[in-house]
């Protein structure tokens, strides 16, 4: 639970690779993690060669963090293997929905937090990219990924270059709710988030902006909502290409 | 590693409470998981009433672990929360999308991945139910979620009264991708099925289904096509309902 409890994001790491029997024994324990009825409807893509990095930099929005790495693992959803083996199997598959596009995409983030949980047991550092299904277009494009798999998620792993301190979390009364859902008066709101608003580094990041909240910085600047409706857009196109939405 | 490696999925439970203390502990080395943007996209509903797991269970296609576990989890990818911090920070919110959905649930599902690990590294046991999708407008009826939560995972938890045998899984280079996805051939799929598809406990199971192959038990049984569509189209509908959709 400490592991759990202390973990940073790692964005600096190391110029030290990991070996390739490191990187295996990570997808083992990434495997263990619970799977909808044990049919592993996961790939994990996994990329070392510089050139074929520097592909992925700007699909994630040219975050260096990509090329810095060692190792940069795309965790998709992937119900082609599966579909193939009934293929072979004369049985026939039923799976071009968004039902198993959800299903594969849990299946496959379960295993991506056990990688990073194991990489960390060993000291190794992560960083999750969110970028992967803004972009995921085109990241099916450089990773030749076929019909019936979908890139949810990004991780990058390395030996940390940097401790960086804790990022703050809600007070654990903001997730919680008791039986049912209760929802958030203006108080209650007000109440939650005060800790992290009267945080001097949010000051700053808002005087920085010329803003005057940070929520305005996370809705006008970082996640504003036209690009959220634009990339709606391609990630539903990306799914019907994909052959999970009709 | 040793404890992701260990992992069992645990559906029988002694009739022992899980502390309130012990659940905070849980839930807080659940937050501790990498969030997008740390906007901290989740909330977990907590059943531990009686009357309330039962209105649960049919939901989860009366799987008799939601009545046997001390507690059940809920876990949602949610925006509610944070579009109402915007209401009060004069900022607008736009995250009535589907990307904002798959954010949420990426974040959402981190955070249950390491609940279940904080929860076996204190020697309770956990049970994912995979049904949380397939009936997510009556789960959200049940647990009172407003626009913009959604159910993505359920989790039982409690102490074990079981030591059942590890479930196999593939050969690891069966989900592993090295730089560029390599699509798999007939001969390819039939390898990296055949450890699994010469197992006794697998051999009865197609027995007692009267099938001539694995595949057809998820095909015809299990997963079929005609149950995906409907769920697909069911979870399609939430979405819309939720403003997750247009």
């Amino acid at each position: 639970m400490d592991l759990l409890n202390n973990h940073r994001t790692i964005r600096k790491y190391q110029q030290k690779e990991v070996p390739d029997e490191v990187l295996k024994s990570l997808v083992n324990s990434g495997c263990r993690a619970s799977t909808t009825g044990n049919m592993q409807l996961y790939s994990i893509v996994v990329t070392k060669d510089r050139a074929n990095k520097e592909k992925l930099v700007p699909l994630h929005f040219n975050q260096p963090v990509i090329q810095s790495a060692p190792v940069v693992l795309t965790v998709c959803a992937d119900f082609n293997r599966f579909i193939r083996w009934c293929e072979v199997s004369h049985a026939t598959p039923g799976y071009g929905n968004f039902l198993s596009f959800l299903t594969a995409s849990i299946d496959a983030l379960l295993v991506a937090q056990n990688i990073c949980i194991a990489a960390e047991d060993i000291g190794l550092g992560i960083c999750y990219l969110g970028t992967s299904t803004y972009n995921a277009k085109e990241i099916i494009e450089v990773l030749n990924l076929p019909k019936f798999v979908f890139p949810i998620a990004t991780l990058t792993v390395g030996w940390p270059d940097e401790s960086p301190a804790q990022t703050d979390r809600l007070p654990m009364e903001a997730v919680v709710h008791n039986e049912t859902y209760k929802d958030y008066t203006q108080e209650d709101v007000k109440k939650l988030y005060a800790y992290k608003e009267n945080l001097e580094e949010y000051k700053q990041y808002i005087r920085e902006n010329n803003k005057e909240s940070l929520a305005q910085v996370f809705t006008d600047v970082r996640y504003p909502g036209k690009d959220n409706e634009f990339f709606s857009e391609k990630i539903l196109k990306v799914l019907k290409d994909q052959g999970f939405l009709k």
